[in-house]
């Protein structure tokens, strides 16, 4: 339904670097800034927007000494028109992103006379004027610059013609590409796509851009509106990272404008392929947990809790399923919980390597076993390797790593000598690792994190791959509300690896630090398991 | 720009509590379903989907004798059409939807015959039959009945005839509704405008629906472009809650549609102001982090980070706002002015039914006072109570009831003389009342319960009115997960008592057991001091 426009090229540029180090929360280092870089010319986006040169110490590290060296992506500088009462030639902004010889440089400039006058305090004329001066300046220095039109929207349906004046002046001093930006996020698809329409009726020639925010949620679908009506270039972030509600997400519009659209993004299937990891690897540098409901790669996207939907999805995933997760890089996850149907739990084993065939006896024994647990607060759906360690060692694979023959924790809040109130956790362990016997004591920031560390003193020693594992997420739920304090309690723990596995197990308990050092222990057994660890006794 | 749009009604549809139970990892209690639907009734939606009566214990509590009272939502049960050689008088599935009395009944059905061949196993002609049947069936015992076209858009791409003889079997049936499903959530939002248009145009007298998946991140842009084809409903959930990547957000979709759109979809402003509260109130009864980025309610929504942007919104907001944050009930980061604070706080005070009087003075120190604890990882949106204290405290209304002096719990897991593994928690405590001293030991089911019994046997002789509370849930978080078992804690805590006051109160430590006891002590004193319990000593 994309009318005449399949194959047509769409230009990507990533502004992750720079308007994504405007998100709340998020501070770039120098290193951090090399890995993203190359992550993006690595999928092939065509331009990849570093920072300021100029404007802080990271970015003219990242411009100057510590440069990354790109194979597909163009680097650009980004940086803002001249001042006024200067001349383009001789304003400093200006001279310190030319200095840098980025391949592309972006300017950002007014399109409204109502921002010029207020914010910046010249006037009309003199605004059109440092527009078209700073391009034609930087054409001298630079071959391809690009014209970033602040407030586009919000400009032109206050003033069109003045906003289009700001167009020619950008065209006027030679700019490459006039970039249409809904700098306050409030503007809406219909509306993008008219103001586009008109903007290419006046200027057929020019090449066109989008920068869109999400302000109102409607960041993707204003990407895709623009290029309906003839934008050829689309600035977005990784994960839709940015200011207040964030850029157009560019891993969420890639396999939308390949696969759904037809268009040719110049990245090439086998890297489309790779995007669910690239997006999850790009939150674990941001130290961020990746969003379970991303479009196309969040750990949901292709998850099916309800009975019908599932079994539907065993006959033929199309029938839920709006693409193959496989071409984003992403799985079909069947989730466990007490709607799913046996046809739930036999897809699960199949992903997990287990053949069913050989023992219906046993799938029978499982579907109990996880009913049972159910009903005493266990959920698998959001602790999958809990699962796994269930049905495997109802299977007998699971080996004794090691056995806590007892713990002991205690918490004290007290005065110390010099009357401040002082909290201390403490844990006692005796931990059986085949024939040898550990007794361990650490304290820690609280007991589940002393018990953590008791137990890691005495399972390192054994376990090297065990120093590699760390807690990401912990989360407590109480599940009979009606008892108070005395409930059953659910914990949940997430880990992670170097290896970028990342793990949720389940402890479930009428006593938290039980319940916790339930989830804990599973944590550990699957991360030796997945590392094929070897008990001591070689059970 | 919503040409002629202006003022029309546009009915919202809220499914939470049915399509929003699949998300994953959420399970809703009773009492979680009665709490989201009484949130959905004050704030004006126009109908509740409640669940799926007759499918799960949860929702027959719902509809039957834990069913709440709504005085502005109507109340509607889902179901599917009746089942493949059964007639509709007789099917058991729709007798149960029949049977509780609902205001609207919800029937989902096939629109796609590949999906009734292939999925359910009927033919056509019969999946016509069902849909026709079961509406009509339907409409003798229900008021108003809606047809869910399952799949409708995909059906259509692929036999427009099909999907739209579905539509038609409905409208036969006596359907008040034609709900147009984008199921697998794939279509793009010019799809939409361009098929909803088509349906229009075949029954132009036809109330429809939509009812979108942000599986390309999309649905609300979806929503959109189906009101501007001619849809009257909108189905969506809280904060975008749902299966896969979620349905339409209702959250970022009312703000829209009302100030942007100027429509007409029943929720006075004075609602409307209250919907960052009840986003964020959603999300601690879900125990999941608000998403900071969320579109009009997130925290960042209206956060400055540039210097050029934070000094250009000093000067004028609108410069770099897309709306008033005031409007839904959110706030800039930059306080603008302190009487944009004074507001905001008195604004706090009614949404949590605290009623005080504050000079400019005791504002400013509350604020910041505020603003130091968020930043350590308070969060005073789901912790009312606390909340509350925190300001009374400040302004000298909350007597000392009491003082632990020092406290000690000792948790034990080891094997008894029988050889059974067992757990132990016990704590000891020291609490000043006035010039007494009690020195007091429990036991209990965890470390909490065992404070909470220590500290009640030394409490309750003194303020006998405490016998009378009990916790009913307890959850907790993690705050800073880089930081794995050592990060920081946020424990909630809500309590009831005897005259069905309900309160939640929050406490933050980087120790799970200060930071539950930090909650409790809150819980205690609050319920003290809404007594109007005098502290012995005359404080």
């Amino acid at each position: 339904m994309a009318q005449g426009m399949t194959g047509k090229r769409i230009f990507l540029y990533d502004t992750t670097l720079r308007d994504g180090a405007q998100t709340q929360g998020v501070t770039f280092t120098v290193g951090d800034k090399l890995k993203v870089a190359r992550m993006l010319d690595s999928l092939g986006v065509d331009y990849v927007e570093g920072g300021w040169p100029g404007a802080n110490p990271t970015d003219d590290q990242f411009f100057g000494e510590k440069r990354p060296r790109l194979s597909r992506s163009k680097l650009c500088a980004f940086g803002m028109t001249r001042r006024a009462g200067r001349s383009a030639a001789n304003d400093p902004g200006l001279r310190a992103l030319f200095d840098v010889r980025p391949d592309v440089v972006t300017l950002v400039g007014k399109s409204s006379a109502r921002q010029a006058e207020g914010a910046l305090g010249v006037t009309r004329s003199e605004n059109l004027d440092m527009i078209r001066e700073s391009i034609a300046e930087a054409k001298r220095h630079v071959p391809e610059v690009m014209f970033d039109a602040e407030h586009f929207f919000d400009a032109f349906k206050a003033d069109p013609d003045y906003a289009l004046a700001c167009l020619e002046a950008a065209l006027g001093g030679g700019a490459d590409w006039l970039v249409l930006c809904d700098t306050n996020g409030g503007t809406l698809p219909f509306e993008i796509e008219e103001i586009v329409g008109r903007v290419r009726e006046r200027f057929p020639e020019a090449r066109l851009g989008i920068h869109a925010h999400n302000d109102t949620g409607n960041a993707i679908a204003n990407s895709l509106a623009a290029v309906r009506a003839g934008c050829t270039q689309i600035q977005g972030t990784l994960n839709g990272l940015g200011e207040r509600c964030g850029n157009a997400d560019l891993v969420a519009l890639i396999p939308t404008l390949v696969f759904k659209m037809g268009l040719d993004v110049g990245i090439p299937p086998e890297n489309i392929r790779h995007l669910t990891h690239l997006s999850r690897t790009f939150d674990e540098l941001l130290n961020r947990v990746p969003n379970r409901h991303a479009p196309y790669v969040g750990a949901s996207a292709f998850a099916h809790k309800g009975g019908l939907h599932a079994s539907a999805v065993l006959k033929d995933p199309s029938f839920y399923e709006h693409i193959d997760p496989d071409l984003v890089g992403n799985s079909r996850d069947i989730l466990v919980s007490d709607q799913a149907g046996r046809s739930n739990l036999l897809r699960r084993f199949e992903e997990m390597g287990i053949h069913l065939d050989i023992d219906e006896y046993q799938t029978r024994r499982i579907l109990d076993l996880v009913k049972t647990r159910e009903a005493q607060g266990f959920s698998y759906d959001g602790a999958s390797a809990s699962f796994e360690l269930l049905v495997r060692r109802e299977l007998g694979q699971v080996p004794d790593y090691f056995d806590v023959v007892r713990f002991r924790v205690i918490n004290e809040r007290r005065y110390n000598a010099r009357g401040e109130l002082v909290h201390v956790s403490e844990a006692t362990l005796k931990v059986r690792i085949g024939t040898r016997e550990f007794h361990e004591v650490a304290d820690g920031d609280g007991p589940v994190n002393a018990i953590d560390r008791a137990l890691r003193k005495a399972l390192v020693e054994v376990y090297p791959v065990l120093a590699d594992m760390r807690l990401v997420d912990y989360k407590v739920r109480i599940l009979t509300p009606e008892r108070g304090t005395a409930a059953v309690i659910r914990v949940m723990i997430e880990s992670e690896d170097s290896q970028g596995r990342l793990w949720q197990t389940v402890g479930v308990s009428e006593n938290i630090i039980v319940a916790s050092y339930n989830a804990l222990h599973d944590a550990i057994t699957w991360k030796l398991l997945a590392e094929g660890a070897q008990a001591p006794d070689g059970r």
